[in-house]
């Protein structure tokens, strides 16, 4: 990485955490020079990055400081606990919304899809390309059913970046993220078992609960710092739950990162009670802030944390190239992978492992995290202009989901008939809950470029929604604005 | 195709079929010009074709004969019927088998790798080039749950070939035959179910039945003609069977042909007792004989066989390329492949699409399939020729498997550590019964092409195989030779 975007990303991370409050000076080129020891160029260098990214604007003669405080909406309201572990319903949503392959005329608002159109994917399309071109044994032939060597060496190197270190051996591929958390869950639950997740949670896992016969037992879930530590231990203490699933960084869909000290409390929390925890990292590499927050695998010391992630959000879903590093149930799940699917197709596989080892990688997610930063913040301002005033919005701290909320007794279902004609889909809440709840919620996908037709769909949605509402006369009961910078 | 590959193999499949026997004479080139209405120097190729193949000889100013037979080994016993359903063990040796990946130091005898040197799997890697060159939004992006609509297309107008008349909408993509097998078996079984099988059987249905918990019950198993109806339905009166699974087309391990009539009388006995078929077509392409034999999906009258296939023996592994075709449990289908991967790699899928639409599948499977007969005969007499006498010997009518039976107490696991230092792998029996049986029995493939190294090879396991009955002091006590076409 180049010396100024390394300098930018800090500076970034320090407003983004509110070390420095908006109207705030900076610290001056020459501090900032003297401190990490680099020249006066590259830090007004840093500065210009940060100033493209609208987190620091210059004053003649004053240097710079951070821009004013904007208007954010309030936050989506902490979920309540659930009374009992639940049998998961909601398939048929599910199917409706992802049967329709991404790309044609509907604009799918609803969907997890990342920015494929970048040009730091190029390589990997060159890599995969040469590698077709030869004809070798590896591409066409059956690989190890760990997965491919090359490429679980560069995830053993990619996972220091988020505080784990783990062997080549310790490493599954699998196919997405998908097939990680599925034989995840079966390593570590039977039938009828109870897991504790996050709410709302990943509807994927939600699907494979369901369809294992285990049921989901939804804890309350703070919009910026998770799962409820109370609410677990009370949990723990109430119900034999054998597995935690939960994804702490850049969650889907509320877009939090948990901070580091609760991470460390939940591993305790399973370990004096015992119970495996099943982490989704597949969003970890997207933070904004810099370096990537750490995994609670990064903590695990006894091996219970199964630490699943892919390159589907971070780089292409096509691709279907997932791992997992199931610490103590390693033989577990190389039985169930087995089962599952064999093993995962070889030339993403190998074509993953060149582009990373070339070093393509990293600047691509350097690139796709600013951009979907500032897409954040252009979709929030979009939203808080075209939707009834009112309305809860998450404040991703990475990935490219926002997660909206509309006063209890709206229906997102009915929202996504209504947008039909317009052929904009959005995903409903009810989704992400085991039971059916946040029916009054909706995600909504900002990896695209925020060009006019985009603003326009927003808007769209904006007024179906306020349409919508006064049909049934619902009204934000407790709307409230809060200013953050 | 061209006129004379059609005709050389509609005579073949009369030469293997036994319609014209050891010394008959063929007819002559006059008559199957008239019969087929082609001209005479087209039958002349096609018999120049079948000279090539070995299956018909010249003789000067008489015409064509079906050369002299020769000493063929004796066939595998019919396995004896198993007491009861068992759980399933033998992880550990399959493990042994797949985790070391094919192409390496090792001559891995044992795997179900097929050859893929051959110049018709060209047209393929081009098209994965070239799709990798562009960069669109359908090789990177998630697919439809359903798999890509253009590849389902070829695959319904592909099932044709075995008399299955499939809309596309009843097709689902998968990764590999193996997901589909696994979501084949959930979307029918329960935890503690019954599912019946030929015996012996692929060793992954046997793990994954194992994985769900399930139980299997072998059936005894004839060489030359597949599962016996009368144990089966012996078996459907004593236990609640939920469903059958089989591989009727060139079977694994053991590579017979089922006839039509059993087929239909399996189907019959399915209806009756109501269980549900999963049919394992992934050899079915494969066929010696022309045209293609039929699946016992094609049938089907009220959707409860479960077609289940891949291009993994036909094209690649690699690819991890297969599809389902599961009639009424369509839905319960979906969910759990959404469970097990959401979805399957987009590239293969695409590429695969457009190889076939380009007409370059049929002319690979040609030749595939004569270079394995071809080399089915070779490996049989290499067999013949260095292991033991008395060792018997399965005749494949298709794929590029060989199963071989030594005398009860032969211990082909300890034959696997005694071929170690040789570099040499083959597929213990054991891994192909639930219970273990087939110990004295082990699998080879033949896909690759003769050579002298493989003769070696061959050769070196006829001793070894040697010394350990030796060292055992086993005999054949039921030697026999049979004497076929």
């Amino acid at each position: 990485m180049t010396l100024y975007v390394n300098l930018a990303e800090l500076l970034g991370a320090r407003i983004e955490q509110g070390l420095y409050r908006p109207g705030d000076r900076l610290p001056s080129v020459r501090a900032l020079s003297l401190e990490h020891g680099v020249s006066l160029s590259t830090v007004q260098q840093a500065y210009r990055h940060l100033e493209d990214q609208g987190l620091a604007t210059p004053k003649p003669k004053s240097g710079y400081f951070v821009p004013q405080a904007r208007q954010q909406p309030a936050l989506p309201m902490v979920s309540r606990a659930a009374q009992r572990p639940v049998d998961i319903s909601q398939w048929d949503q599910v199917l409706e919304l992802i049967s329709r392959p991404p790309g044609g005329d509907v604009l799918q608002l609803g969907r997890g899809m990342p920015d494929i159109s970048s040009p730091t994917l190029k390589p990997l399309l060159r890599t995969l390309s040469r590698m077709s071109r030869r004809q070798e044994v590896k591409e066409l032939s059956y690989g190890s059913l760990y997965g491919d060597p090359g490429l679980r060496a560069q995830l053993s190197r990619l996972m220091l970046d988020s505080g784990c270190q783990i062997a080549i051996e310790e490493i599954v591929t699998t196919t997405g993220c998908h097939e990680a958390l599925s034989v995840a869950i079966r390593a570590v639950c039977e039938p009828g078992d109870i897991v504790a997740v996050d709410s709302p949670s990943f509807h994927g896992v939600m699907q494979a609960l369901k369809g294992y016969g285990m049921k989901a037992l939804e804890l309350p879930t703070d919009p910026l710092t998770g799962i409820s530590l109370e609410a677990l231990e009370l949990a723990l203490e109430q119900w034999p739950i054998k597995a935690i699933q939960l994804t702490p960084n850049c969650n889907n869909p509320l877009g939090y990162i948990m901070p580091e000290v609760n991470k460390r409390a939940l591993l305790a929390l399973a370990q004096r009670y015992d119970v495996a925890i099943i982490e989704d990292d597949v969003y970890g590499e997207l933070a904004y802030s810099y370096p990537r927050p750490r995994s609670i695998k990064s903590f695990d010391e006894d091996g219970r944390v199964l630490f699943c992630s892919s390159f589907s959000k971070t780089l292409a879903p096509g691709l279907r190239a997932g791992w997992i590093a199931p610490g103590r149930y390693l033989q577990q799940v190389l039985h169930l992978k087995y089962m599952s699917t064999g093993m995962a197709a070889q030339l993403p596989q190998l074509a993953l492992a060149e582009y990373i080892a070339s070093g393509h990688y990293e600047p691509h997610l350097r690139r796709m995290r600013s951009q979907y930063m500032r897409n954040r913040d252009c979709m929030i301002d979009w939203v808080s202009r075209y939707f009834p005033a009112g309305t809860r919005v998450s404040r991703p701290q990475g990935g490219f989901m926002l997660w909206l909320e509309l006063p209890q007794g709206f229906d997102s279902q009915r929202l996504n008939r209504v947008l039909q004609p317009y052929n904009i889909q959005i995903a409903p809440g009810s989704i992400f809950s085991a039971a059916g709840k946040y029916r009054n919620c909706l995600r909504i996908n900002y990896a695209g470029q925020p060009t006019p037709a985009l603003e326009q769909s927003i808007r769209q949605v904006g007024e179906c929604v306020a349409a919508l509402l006064a049909e049934q006369q619902l009204v934000h009961n407790s709307a409230e604005v809060a200013v953050t910078p």
